[in-house]
């Protein structure tokens, strides 16, 4: 028997995106094998993965762990119908992308003055400056070779240095990156510091400024709040979500404490209230064997992968198929 | 400044209800030590917490770690201001709980008929009969020695036997319990398998039949799930909350999954959205160590306590005070 609420939501879609590879291994302080970078990807992909963002052009100098930025992107590439992104600081790191054939360029600027400048050295006025000049450079590229241009904002609902963020501060930058060209944005909680109260505030009036633009959702799961507030962000309508597999990542103030809401949770509960999401959820928790065989030694978060499936679990893709 | 939810919700009362002692430490092979348990309950107490389920009135050959339960109840009454709940099996526990003179005895069954037989060798129905002989033992109990009797519906968001549980049958059991006399109702998803979108379709079926009776929530975080179907229920007007310090408890079925939702990290979200609870965060978390100290080995969960509190964060309570 169907649930009503499942039947009400088939035909919602939602896109989820794979963060893992880069907010995840971020902080970690052992660099994992190009291969099983690659293999991550091309797992995670067959599971159904549309989108991962697989790297960040910082200088390796700054971050080891993408020293091998190049041979990651060009491997994904590869890989058939996956969305290959990668994080970007600045105008070098799109140089970088474009050159390599990147298909979307994640720009990050902190809407909190504080964080931007202990992160880029600027205030978020000047990285909206630097994200024109971005623009300008990823719409001149030649047809085809154009990649999708994301503005994300960082500390949109809390940042360490300043606490809560204003949400008209949150309001005044998403306007700013949409008329500088960007086709999507993202707004993070950054720190983990979110309430679903919180997250309706932001996310409704950010939604109600940018029109018809994608406005993705990037949480982190630091004070248990991160699925709570994937479901209050979904009541206002968001259908785009960051996670990373067996939650990687983590937060450079607090040694221990949780990073990323955790892929496969998400994704169960997603498929669990009836949104399509085109991600196997069996094939997903495999996955996590990748990770756990090359670095032994990070902490690898999860419900689901640990307690399984619900008993007689139906999966919104066998609906589909039973239906069809 | 103050938010716009927050100020909204700045009214609307919260009651948590921890329920570590009972079904956090059910299925801990190792037995607290009495003292232990009492300085658990002085120490949550003298946090603001309002009602703890303290024991359960099973045979101690069935549960050893509840052998003490005599013990736990006389010391948990002696507690300034606290309302002391309860488990009963059945009515040999409702007899035991009344002569301890103890305040709430929480009645659990299970709406899954297979779990029900599994647990207490019966079906529903017989259940419910069992049920309404212990209200007629409460209500013939002297005036200020009656108790109040809560009818718990277990397995109602889920079955690990049977899988998904008909709404129907939920408030078949609901209404019940209700019109055999039950003060109270607790519906739980016992094995951590809701969604939010069930959540809100169980908790409105329910709360529109059995009217003005209280319905409380009480989830597991199995599958990650948890708060965000605290969220759910939130919505749905639900008020009363269960949930264990540390998220003590597991899963029988699932070795080294969570169990209840952690009570630190619940009580952050309820006071990051403005909701009022009465409880102090930085002493319920100092809580922890009494736990730690006891039961070096057991899990323990939460994102809270590793992460501590937001940035300048402003509680409920300094809110209450300020405006004062």
């Amino acid at each position: 028997m169907l649930e009503h609420n499942q039947e009400k939501n088939m035909s919602q879609k939602i896109t989820l995106r794979e963060v893992g590879l880069r907010d995840g291994l971020q902080i970690h302080p052992t660099f994992m094998p190009t291969a099983d970078k690659l293999a991550w990807i091309a797992a995670e992909a067959a599971a159904g993965m549309s989108e991962i963002e697989v790297t960040s052009y910082v200088p390796p100098k700054l971050i080891p762990q993408f020293a091998d930025a190049e041979q990651v992107t060009l491997g994904a590439l590869k890989v058939p119908n996956l969305i290959v992104a990668a994080l970007i600081p600045n105008m070098r790191g799109a140089q970088r992308g474009i050159e390599l054939g990147v298909h979307k360029l994640n720009f990050v600027m902190s809407v909190s003055e504080t964080h931007n400048m202990k992160n880029v050295r600027r205030p978020p006025e000047d990285s909206v400056t630097d994200f024109k000049a971005i623009v300008e450079l990823v719409k001149s590229q030649p047809e085809g070779k154009r990649p999708i241009i994301v503005g994300g904002l960082s500390t949109a609902l809390g940042c360490s240095y300043e606490g809560r963020v204003a949400v008209s501060q949150v309001v005044k930058y998403a306007k700013q990156l949409v008329e500088a060209g960007a086709d999507e944005l993202v707004v993070a909680d950054t720190v983990g510091y979110a309430d679903p109260n919180q997250v309706r505030e932001v996310f409704k009036a950010v939604l109600s400024e940018v029109g018809p633009v994608i406005v993705g959702a990037h949480f982190h799961d630091t004070r248990g709040t991160g699925l709570a507030n994937v479901s209050a962000a979904l009541d206002c309508g968001v259908t785009h979500f960051d996670a990373s597999l067996a939650g990687l990542g983590g937060c450079p103030f607090a040694p221990g404490a949780s990073g990323n809401i955790v892929m496969e949770d998400l994704l169960f509960m997603l498929d669990s209230m009836g949104l399509e999401t085109g991600v196997d959820i069996e094939k997903l928790i495999e996955v996590r064997k990748i990770i756990s065989r090359s670095l032994p030694d990070i902490a690898m978060q999860g419900g689901l992968a640990k307690a399984g499936l619900p008993r007689n679990y139906v999966s919104v893709a066998q609906r589909l198929a039973a239906a069809a």
